[in-house]
């Protein structure tokens, strides 16, 4: 185990005209890693535990966007909406409950999941990997070499350090609003104000119906703001099965939010503490808060890759191949939202493990061939009803030129469902490719179906053939029966 | 498709001396069923859907054991303290709830489960797949011969039918009750009147630490019983990893049960109203009820295996190839708890899924090589914790030949059980073959883990490989990133 911890400083010789001038503090470790958020902090904690000298800059909260303003507040807000349904569809225990949600208990909560803004809870896991953290901002200042600034607009570095194997980007991205007039200045909410703000809007106006308005929809109209969720496309998720998006519709109306699909944003508007957003066709929808919540931008700005004769894709993102290096560089890597793969926390955190792995010396690591990536990666949206879903839908199959055909089961159809999520409705869906007898992908939309996806995962990612799946016999009674329908309705010998 | 239903009876000859004396309806059909439990009801299904003339024969309820007696009646008396413990956890939930479990509602809803003990609604099932459904005790009386009786003890057959294909025997198994002085006599509860009970009793003493007793001592305890749990070996549920029955034990306590191992049994009585059970080293246990849940007993007896040369091994089971197929006879099949590989409803549905496809002719169709099996099944116990587990524990991998290693981890250490099992405690333990790089075996327990498990039943089933785990990306955030320490600590290239 190499001894972690910063190495000296390389002091500026004395007699050195410029030496005070350049008092920069100059530093080395084996691999620095910029962007402290799930996959900068896989990365940094792989290659510590293996003994590298690692050092770890971050401008913000370490932990990222994902534990402070992402995935886990957004779960913290919308899991008492979640099991108040299940309670609701299970005698001898409905009956005990009564009154509604009081919305302080459930920010109180979320706080406290969010350790209310503090990074403190997420240092020791660093120490004892002695991963040396740097607070500031990371930026590549030639081959091998990043320097640390106080902020992104601070005239010099403070502090530079020399890589002796590898760089790796993990900056991660942050909310895009859209060119749409008025939008930028009457936006008040994005996810990051949506899953930190302190008290319940009366009316919310979300624009954006992909997994992060949707949840957040259903989040604050479960704490009692009379939420409009406005999407431009002709429904939800519509990266998903088309069912999915129209049940996820019919779930949160029936929570009472007011979805609209097809509706297109021509501008928006603040006034004092009112907002308002003009529809293409003219209608007006106005509230007390807005959160716009349709997309993400990378942040590959102000990262200094002209230095190293890198750039970024038109949309920001910085390309890498299947070891995650960039510009075929051995000694540069990004990982997370930064390359613009999948903008999903697990799927950072693999491409981190992977990109270390090939740091600490494995010469294959890399994803896989079938690796679900992309479009393609285990997804989970955590409405209600919830979508789970990894691989090829119908339609991405047949796009990828696979002959496909779905097996569709309903999700609350069999024994398990009787107890779990009874009649809570929707559909799981398989997609196999009948040439090569495999699974390509599934989609699963019920009650707390989250946990049901990773089956799936591995069915695709391994390409089991379809006549193994049938040796693989889900237990009874669980809902995890909705396989039986695959092992009913495959093609056969 | 052919034409369902019965055939016409072959009427006596004219001038048959013994016309009258032998005036046995006799009909013929492709394959006959004995027993319409979860096995039967499959095979008979599976057979009649594929155009099949298919005769089932069932002396008490359509839907078997299972339905009425087993699974499903006792995951419907457990669900409800399942989920109180889950709204325990979730602030915002919690503070809604008041009062404990009113028993009459889960009994209520138990009811509405075994469908007040009717199987009316099973049969429209059996009808849309042609499959006629025979009232009475099916016994073999000859090659491809079967009679069927009005009872057992019938004289005199009512009907006998010739099957043109196949036979196949789903006669499930019977509660058994261990030969220890008085305690047949005062047993009043097997798993039947456990999950039929229209009272609760004040103490019900449990014998037998295995799911059975274990989920109906959570059960009955939940509805306001004192209940002693009593097993004689060291640990509950003896056949999991030894941690399993550990935490199991400690999560029944936690509940209010008095959970006795080690406690051997030397006899048993019963007096009017109260029962006792004396153990080996003197102690007298009291209550009100006497459950015994020890074990199963083979349907076999009086099935007329001695008319076509077959005999059950000594426990009672009939044992089979892995076609199913009885004494390598191609006519005839043996499925479910009656062969004793599993006493599992799903692997006795698996088992009638091999047994019709080979009846309808696909010659390869057999229990796959690798494929969970007899001990390594997939299996769930629904007690607090819940035990998932499916292939090897350490033990039974070693005693394999494997020289296996176990990876573990806290099922409730990750982001995804901040919101669902939060603290609820358990491990979740991965079993590898480091030589052959694959997983040999999981358990989970853990708060409703259930459904995790078919991830692993689909990894050990299909020997995915370690490396190609590591491309199966658990979703973030769920309880499925226990998967992540395989990637974390399994051995690399």
């Amino acid at each position: 185990m190499v001894a972690g911890g910063a190495a000296p400083p390389r002091r500026p010789r004395a007699g050195d005209p410029d030496a005070e001038e350049l008092a920069v503090h100059e530093s080395d470790a084996d691999v620095v890693v910029l962007g402290a958020g799930p996959a900068g902090e896989v990365a940094a904690g792989r290659l510590g535990e293996a003994g590298l000298d690692v050092v770890l800059i971050e401008p913000r909260l370490v932990g990222g966007e994902c534990s402070y303003y992402g995935c886990m507040p957004s779960k913290a807000l919308v899991r008492p909406v979640e099991l108040l349904d299940e309670v609701a569809r299970v005698p001898g225990v409905r009956e005990l409950l009564s009154g509604t949600i009081d919305p302080q208990v459930v920010l109180d909560r979320r706080d406290e999941v969010i350790h209310e803004l503090d990074d403190d809870a997420q240092l020791p896991w660093l120490e004892e990997r002695d991963v040396r953290l740097v607070r500031g901002h990371g930026r590549l200042a030639g081959e091998l070499v990043v320097e640390v600034l106080e902020d992104a607009d601070a005239e010099r570095p403070a502090e530079r350090i020399t890589a002796r194997r590898a760089v790796l980007l993990a900056t991660g991205s942050r909310p895009a609003i859209p060119p749409v007039p008025g939008l930028a200045d009457a936006c008040g909410w994005t996810n990051r104000e949506a899953t930190t703000a302190e008290t319940v809007p009366g009316q919310l106006v979300v624009v954006g119906g992909g997994p992060i308005g949707a949840e957040l929809a259903l989040a604050w109209s479960s704490l009692g703001a009379e939420v409009t969720l406005l999407e431009g496309s002709p429904r939800l998720l519509v990266k998903e099965e088309q069912y999915a998006g129209e049940q996820v519709a019919a779930g949160l109306r029936a929570h009472g939010v007011d979805v609209r699909v097809g509706a297109r944003i021509a501008s928006a508007s603040r006034d004092g503490e009112r907002v308002a957003v003009t529809l293409e066709d003219g209608e007006v929808i106005a509230g007390d808060e807005l959160l716009v919540a349709t997309g993400r931008h990378p942040n590959s700005d102000g990262l200094g890759l002209d230095s190293v004769g890198v750039a970024a894709d038109e949309h920001g993102f910085v390309a890498t191949d299947d070891a995650l290096r960039v510009g075929g560089r051995d000694w540069l890597y990004a990982v997370g939202d930064l390359n613009g793969r999948a903008l999903l926390t697990h799927q950072g955190k693999r491409q981190a493990r992977v990109a270390a792995d090939r740091i600490l010396g494995y010469a294959t690591a890399a994803l896989g061939e079938h690796e679900p990536d992309g479009l393609t990666s285990p997804r989970v949206t955590f409405t209600e009803p919830q979508v789970a879903a990894v691989g090829h839908t119908l339609a991405s199959a047949r796009e990828a030129g696979i002959d496909a055909r779905a097996i569709d089961v309903a999700s609350d159809g069999n024994a398990g469902a009787s107890f779990v999520g009874k009649g809570a409705g929707g559909t799981t869906r398989f997609v196999i490719d009948p040439a090569a007898g495999v699974l390509v992908g599934a989609t699963f939309v019920g009650a707390g179906v989250a946990e049901q996806l990773h089956a799936a995962t591995i069915a695709v990612a391994g390409r089991v053939p379809l006549d193994v799946l049938d040796q693989a016999v889900p237990a009874f009674p669980t809902r995890n029966e909705v396989w039986l329908r695959l092992a009913e309705k495959r093609p056969r010998d």
